[in-house]
């Protein structure tokens, strides 16, 4: 057994989903986004230790929506940063305390992660350090250059989601190395530290709350959970 | 002005769809998703000649369904082949009287298709010979190489979708060379040939239905619809 952390990501500002209200707090079944992904990690391990990285003007919201809603889950709320790479940062420096364990980081507006898909992603991250959960494309897919484009094997890829999760003392030094664009996930900056990520199936059904036509489905998978 | 024409392609089994009925026949809104497919090409362009390319045995299935929902949209069915390259080759067997003109070819189960992306693609492949509907990848994207993966940037990529619009003589003689297994769509083909493709923006609405997910999805955006 080991000590299970999760670091919940929610710093998106909306733009993409055409509203005003950061998508974390767009209503899902009547609560919050984020109080549904927030939950499915207590359900999965109601021990698990979590931290909630929200921009430092939102904090208040939040607050305010747990009283409202009367949600009772514990957890952390961290400032963010700038971007991607601090927030993490700084939902890592709310840990500081602790010294072994493995940490998710998770998208806050991915509500549908599961517990097999959690409990896969933990324990292949405390067998080898690092995993993340992936799915393969459906669709074609082409690589531009310049002015023109290519189509590419699509076999070849994977679609990245999150939970990504780590050995906790692996996560921290990746994350002591200075921040450069090629940052796009909590992988990538574990790969240029030199260590190697494992790939976990994902779900279709994990989906990350982006534009309009997310939010559509969410509603329906909600619908649907429900009805069973 | 140009002939315009379409090539639906409806030639898939539903093993991932988990159905034992062809998805391309599911009902979605209470009809077949091939049928509100054709009704959109229909919509755009009622002179727009329609050859919908099904797989020999469900021919039969396809005529009851048109009888039993009443649907008069004028299209000439033809059987399918092995492979998806040679159900298109048999589609433009079908159009062979034809001599100028562009011709999309269009998966059947993506019946979420609009006006204006089919408006742009048959001007783009009008002007430059040929385009393809694609769109940005919402998730990052790695790529998997023997055991390993490793990130790569996902803004260098696009998902492709269907339409994809050709000018005719383009695409049949495209479609006269033989069969490779990296043939995953009819842009690859007409890249093989030598002709390149131009992208036009595609639609986080212009879904394949693939998975249970997507009819779920698909469900609730005909709900959406009826009610604007």
């Amino acid at each position: 057994m080991f000590q299970k952390y999760a670091i919940i990501v929610a710093g998106g500002s909306g733009s993409r989903m055409q509203t005003s209200q950061p998508k974390q707090f767009l209503p899902m079944g009547g609560e919050p986004v984020l109080l549904h992904t927030i939950r499915r990690f207590f359900n999965y391990d109601p021990a698990l230790v979590l931290v909630v990285v929200l921009p430092e003007q939102e904090m208040g919201t939040w607050q305010q929506l747990c009283a409202q809603h009367g949600f009772q889950v514990p957890h952390q709320v961290v400032a963010g940063g700038q971007t991607r790479f601090q927030s993490v940062r700084n939902g890592l420096a709310a840990l500081a305390h602790a010294e072994e364990g493995v940490v998710a980081v998770h998208d806050g507006v991915r509500p549908f992660v599961d517990k097999a898909m959690l409990e896969t992603a933990y324990e292949t991250a405390s067998r080898q350090g690092a995993s993340v959960v992936a799915v393969e494309l459906k669709d074609s897919i082409r690589r531009v250059r310049g002015g023109s484009s290519k189509a590419v094997d699509r076999t070849a890829y994977r679609l990245v989601q999150t939970p990504q999760c780590f050995r906790l003392p692996l996560l921290r030094r990746a994350y002591a190395q200075p921040e450069v664009a090629q940052f796009t996930d909590d992988a990538s900056v574990v790969e240029r530290f030199g260590h190697k990520v494992q790939l976990v199936q994902g779900s279709y059904r994990n989906i990350k709350l982006t534009t309009p036509e997310d939010l559509v489905l969410a509603e329906a998978f909600l619908v649907q959970e429900k009805g069973k």
